[in-house]
């Protein structure tokens, strides 16, 4: 980190702030320009809060040049990271495709898609038991009977389970099911939510929440890796804007912007991101044409009675032609999808 | 609530939305009109979710004729809530003043402080034992350490207590010091938390979240008041936006829109919303001007030393320059400020 | 367009509010409901303005049933409009490349980018001669020479001119030059300037504003061909949201919605729309992808000493090897590209 | 401006950067660090673009340490700018209103609203002659009828004359008869009108775009001030936010930034800031409150019968309930009204 000073800061100035940043065990050098009066920081700098030294009495400028995370880095790690599961690697040249029902409504409904879904080569199923809803008289789900209705549903098809946490007191239940957990957009910032996930050893997939940025949600990621589990998928899930066509603006951008800056995994939710069933498909291939390792789709074989998502949720036909065309494009952007 | 039709709608897709209603347990009706079909709705329409019936066959428009909140909806309750407290009352004709530092550091920085602000007749004392960090290296809070001082700093100046919760488990603990419970912005959204201190007989204080729209931040406080919890005050500090030349856009929009909408108090954070200290004052004044319940201020004996949030926290002199600009504005906006 | 009204309203409101109604030139027909009362409305309602009615006396809710714009909608005209020019039609089944540079810079350079692009099989180049540039004190084009040089360069390599127009009085010197004209994101609601490029028969590549919604950027439209030209390509080139990573988001959301309700074609701008030079190569596959008819791309030689835009420009050897993606990726999105 | 290279940083990259500054007229100085190497820029910074650096090869950040704008800035000019008009000064200790229509819709009208106005003590009179709609459909104004009108309603009341100028041909029309030309948010950007009002000798008032940044409007006013024009007064109108419970989002931390970044004079507008009517009058205090020399208000004597613009428009009675209040703020505020 540099911090810029005015050339004529009073003594005083100076020390305030090179005493902040001993305070902080780091260490100030003072670099005289011809501008500029320039003090350099190194050490633990990623520990250091911008804004608390930008406001402070002759300072001019403060410059992060390096990042606040650090485990969740390309310059921590140049390669990318490869999560490996029973179910397939998540991370590689191979796509990852993730369907499934917004929620467990049944066993009836969750057998019946899981077997579709099985039938189209899908190895991952989505399913949620505890859902967080904005207004709290929504469906939030059939909670312990929902992950029981998982369990058997995995036993039956072979596929793997991913579905949300939403505190750390059930994430042993939801462990026990699920071969990836996921953190919901809204929990993005549950910081003790994190910190506990962050001490299992089953991977995470880490939603990127409504209003977060890139940086914001490399942060949170680097919670959950700073515990210990490094084993975590990032999410693109659309962003709130001002447009209102869509539920969400999704953000693309986001997919090169964080495989330039992180060796995790990025995945694209376009049922969130868009909200809008027909639309569904193209923003599933401009997903992967952006680069992103894999699609989450909201998928049930009667999207018009489910619970909850049915606005963005496609029948299993339709995911049929989506993996089709992913197929056709996965060796354009140097990929595999079998 | 109201489904507009196309004129020409087959029998089975009218039969499918009316089916679905009736599922939902509400009534339908239909009203033909000149260039549409109209499906009039009635029961507990605040249960339905519009998304679920926009994009099935046929409709052409959902309309919420009410709101999704009910608890907390004007139409609900007219008069405007008063909270009354040992420290005062919060919503009636006399402002609420709430300040303090962002995090308790130490026994002699919370005494000092508390010491100043008592001086100055502030009656409520803001400090965070449990801090919401974006990054995971920063200080997170005295965690115990910081609720024993708190309560110590309470009996010894007799301030009300406005201290933050961040997990279900700690409720408890934090419930035996605070007079008022904080829910911040990140947790607007974590329902659990919410479906929690719905549970308590404390005052909680709800924060807006960073991307919250009026009706989401009406919705979480719905939450509360469903538990059985009916003293809610609202926050605004601040929403994201596309300017970066303040930490966040205080959306003072919000104060008159809540009040028209609900009768909770509603109280404006200035130093979370614009995050640059020199600012805090203009902020807070337009703030009760724009016809907030009152204000919660950032303040610290010594703000470029503080662990967190220095860049917005004024100096106690700087707070009782504001509060007697206040109490000079209190009686233009028909209120009172002793 | 329906307007509803509490049951108990007075006769007073209901007559002020039909009155308004037959004031611009349409009927109401008065529905009385269960819960409400609504008041429907005939005729040409795409001039009525909802906010003029939302506010006045007894109004619950205002419902608009059909677009406030009428002559871009697939309302309008079901199948896709093919505009022709001498150099490939846009809007059909054949993909669209514009390429060049953010500006005319000399006649050196804009024949180098152009004798790259024409082997390249590019048929139509872009350059600007007029800039509009946010700072006074940058490079705003060489205006008429840059014009000169365009019309030379087309000569030279018979290549489709795109060049943007900043004012009604340069309309005829560009129109001279111009196959396509560019109006400019900073000049979507530039009023005047469509009413005047609306009675050209050149056709208009509309760049959606930087803050536009799709129905601000399709109202805008609808003012060109009000005008008699119909010849109108849309361009998604970003939108201004919170996340600074990327100079702006694009929102590939936008294609899909666009061509759900709008007959005409749309581009998007992935140079722009990201500002990255080395993430233009996986945006501009991503807008294919999402449905997008082709893509505006900058290239320049040498991007690094480019007057204006370089961070965001590539040169003709990482577009040549877009072009062979988009060439791969042409026909899973039922495309061709030659 | 400094641009931080990494300290192995080939020889190549670095003459490629210094050729560039040496290029823009500016003079590059190596600064050798611990970290990273600096290059610091002296000479005519401002007309530097920091994203044509921040994208070569070896540059690891870019910092502008002086601002893009010149003329407009504090450090340029230390004391407030106040216009003195024959109607009063604005910038100065005395609060500046501006009342009337939206537009001028007929003599009556704007007699009798100007007659309303002026028995209140109002000075100047807002009125559009020529109005920007988004949609080609709706009332764009009495034009030159309008500006006649306007004329005629000065000579009788003696009131300052506010009004639009949509297009350079028509400048010297409205020039004649206004007191001060307004630019409206949607051509903020209209670069060669913005180069036209800066060679008149008129006082222009210039809105701040939906999604311009504090930045971007003061770029905005340079252009105006580059041209010799430096009777410039802001205004804050609202920007685009994803809140959608009001027309805009009022965005008054703008007011203290800018006031702390530019000697300008700067004005609110909560009638289309917030677009409600009853909303009006605690934003309007709001805005006085954080700092703004003034306020432009929507009034008609018929509102709901307003062409333009009615929803946010309020009476003569409800404008002098305002004004009381704004009277009895301004001396908490250091300020004046008479």
């Amino acid at each position: 980190m540099l911090i810029l000073l005015s050339l004529d800061s009073p003594r005083e100035d100076i020390d305030a702030i090179k005493g902040k940043i001993i305070h902080n065990k780091c260490q100030p050098h003072e670099i005289p320009g011809e501008t500029n009066l320039a003090i350099g920081i190194t050490g633990p700098t990623h520990k250091l809060i911008e804004d608390e030294f930008r406001f402070m009495n002759s300072v001019v400028e403060v410059v992060r040049v390096s990042k606040k995370y650090k485990l969740v880095s390309r310059q921590m790690k140049k390669s990318d990271t490869i999560i490996k599961t029973k179910y397939g690697n998540i991370g590689g040249k191979e796509l990852t495709i993730i369907a499934g029902p917004c929620s467990v409504e049944s066993r009836d409904q969750i057998f019946r898609i899981a077997e579709d879904l099985s039938n189209l080569g899908v190895k991952f199923l989505r399913g949620g038991a505890y859902k967080p809803r904005s207004s709290p008289y929504a469906f939030r789900g059939l909670k312990e009977e929902g992950l029981r209705l998982l369990d058997d549903v995995k036993r039956e098809f072979g596929l793997g389970i991913v579905t949300e946490v939403l505190s750390p007191e059930t994430i042993p239940l939801v462990e026990e099911v699920a071969d990836i957990i996921q953190i919901g957009a809204r929990n993005m910032q549950n910081f003790i939510l994190l910190d506990e996930v962050g001490k299992t050893s089953t991977p995470i997939l880490l939603k990127r929440g409504l209003s977060a940025t890139v940086e914001d949600l490399l942060l949170s990621a680097e919670y959950i890796l700073a515990q210990g589990n490094f084993d975590v998928i990032l999410c693109e899930r659309g962003i709130r804007t001002f447009e209102t066509s869509t539920r969400n603006t999704l953000d693309l951008n986001a997919v090169p912007v964080i495989k330039k800056h992180s060796h995790l995994p990025i995945m694209v939710d376009p049922s969130h991101g868009i909200g809008i069933r027909d639309k569904v498909a193209p923003m599933a291939l401009a997903g992967i044409a952006a680069g992103a390792d894999g699609v989450i789709i909201e998928v049930h074989h009667d999207p018009d009675s489910a619970l909850s998502d049915g606005a963005q949720t496609i029948t299993p036909d339709q995911m049929s032609i989506i993996l089709n065309k992913l197929k056709a494009m996965a060796p354009i952007v140097e990929r595999e999808l079998n």
